[in-house]
């Protein structure tokens, strides 16, 4: 084998709850793969690059190969947080321990492994929402703004627009519905009070897992629920509209609401939806191949 | 004098920012005014206690009166936290300084202030919102559910829209209107990455003080500012028919929102709003004074 038939690969997903990691050869086999903790820059830099390297060596044991080839690596990282500038520099200033790395957004890792390399959108609907499209080395990034005041048709936002009719409910300002009983049975409540009490000082990942009393009252026809979900659709779809407006590139629909939002979507957009062709940890890899040939 | 004539009153309004403290005599006359920090059991409930006690001798020195006298006082004491039946009692169980102490909500201390002791309605909309309603012995409560999930058309809840409504501007979802520019001149933002890292982490004070921007916009005749207070308008009289359900009583505005907020309600509602005839900390007397008639 010549060196260049020898050459590994390193792509990484990292995100505010996991870090995930890929070793790739040349023909884009996957060898190995490892889960690590929190890599976002924007929380804790250190946290992020211990994870990153944590997450590479898991993949490189995973792929029987000896931790010391880290850095033989050339390292495509997609990293949520350094859409924001001054995250991007602190995490391309970083003595990594790669033979080389390429940095990029999470949102750009992903767009690049869901169209195998070629331009395309994205909208990502798990706990968070965003939008994003890259079209002849140009993006842009709809959203994304965090919860509670963005991230529309996010799981935490269906989850939080449900508390807020549940409560107007329970006050009588709008009648009852499934979605209420679904709700207080799920937080395991009997009255606003206690439903209060139970949701201070949670965030998006508790939100968002009221999502599925949202769905599941919608599809037993309640028509709050579906007021809702109809809502975030709308967004969803000037969203789309946006994205398709810098050029006609396919869009994938990324993260865990993929499966129940799909159908509330106007046919018209869910049939221009095509499946994510590879993970966004193999998009990092493609998205290093792309650079590495730029030099 | 007799001691009947010589008997004080102590009047407490508590909430979550500041204690505010009265003290009147027998003719309903006030003598002296004082105001010391938090008391919201609900935070906690050795503050609560400490400033109730340091409010009332800051009152009791505005009036030349020794502190000593707080022994004699009969202290009608209107708290935050307490519709929550612990805090009532956690509260009630006080070995409190006072020669009698009743307690009571804020919101039916206000309700009393507002009517003069009589039956009657109230809407709070400051920084939160809340509806409240006291008929024949008999009360409800609609709303107050707190920032972000409740306190629909409080400074806060306006301010929060405020926010959505600027994000999506700026990424091209609804047109930017003069509410963009206000919100971001107010925040001194001059793009939605730099506005998401500046309203990161804040709570209801913060967002309520946006709400001057949603009214200024509005006046100037900004449609999306407008749609956000009529909105909030159009949960105000839904409040107002179910409070107005318990009974044909007068309704009272209170909170800082009212200047700004009266005319943009119907005015059907509007011309049923009468002004407030005490403030909450006097109506923490008429309670007290009707309880110890009760005795």
């Amino acid at each position: 084998m010549d060196s260049k038939q020898q050459q590994l690969y390193l792509g990484i997903d990292g995100g505010g709850s996991k870090c995930k990691a890929v070793i790739l050869n040349k023909d884009m086999q996957i060898l190995g793969e490892g889960i690590a903790g929190a890599a976002n820059p924007f929380h804790s830099l250190e946290k992020a690059q211990s994870s990153i390297v944590a997450a590479a060596e898991l993949a490189l044991d995973d792929a029987n190969l000896d931790k010391s080839l880290v850095s033989d690596l050339i390292a495509g990282i997609g990293l949520a947080g350094v859409n924001l500038p001054k995250y991007f520099k602190l995490m391309n200033a970083w003595q990594h321990p790669f033979k080389s790395m390429h940095l990029a957004t999470d949102l750009h890792i992903a767009c690049l492994g869901a169209h195998n390399g070629s331009d395309g959108a994205i909208m990502i609907t798990g706990t968070g929402s965003c939008g994003y499209v890259s079209v002849g080395g140009d993006s842009l990034i709809i959203g994304g703004h965090g919860f509670p005041h963005g991230d529309i048709c996010s799981g935490a936002w269906l989850g939080f627009q449900a508390v807020e009719k549940v409560l107007l409910s329970y006050d009588g300002i709008i009648e009852p519905t499934l979605l209420t009983d679904k709700v207080f049975e799920q937080l395991n409540c009997t009255d606003s009070n206690t439903l209060v009490e139970t949701i201070a000082g949670h965030g998006a990942t508790y939100y968002g897992r009221l999502a599925i009393s949202v769905f599941d009252a919608a599809d037993a026809g309640d028509d709050v629920a579906k007021a809702i979900i109809n809502e975030g659709c709308e967004y969803f779809v000037r969203v789309f509209n946006k994205l398709k407006s810098k050029g006609d590139v396919n869009l994938s629909l990324i993260g865990g609401l993929k499966p129940r939002l799909v159908q509330w979507l106007p046919s018209e957009v869910a049939e221009n939806i095509v499946d994510a062709q590879n993970p966004p940890e193999v998009g990092a890899v493609l998205f290093a191949i792309n650079e590495e040939n730029k030099t």
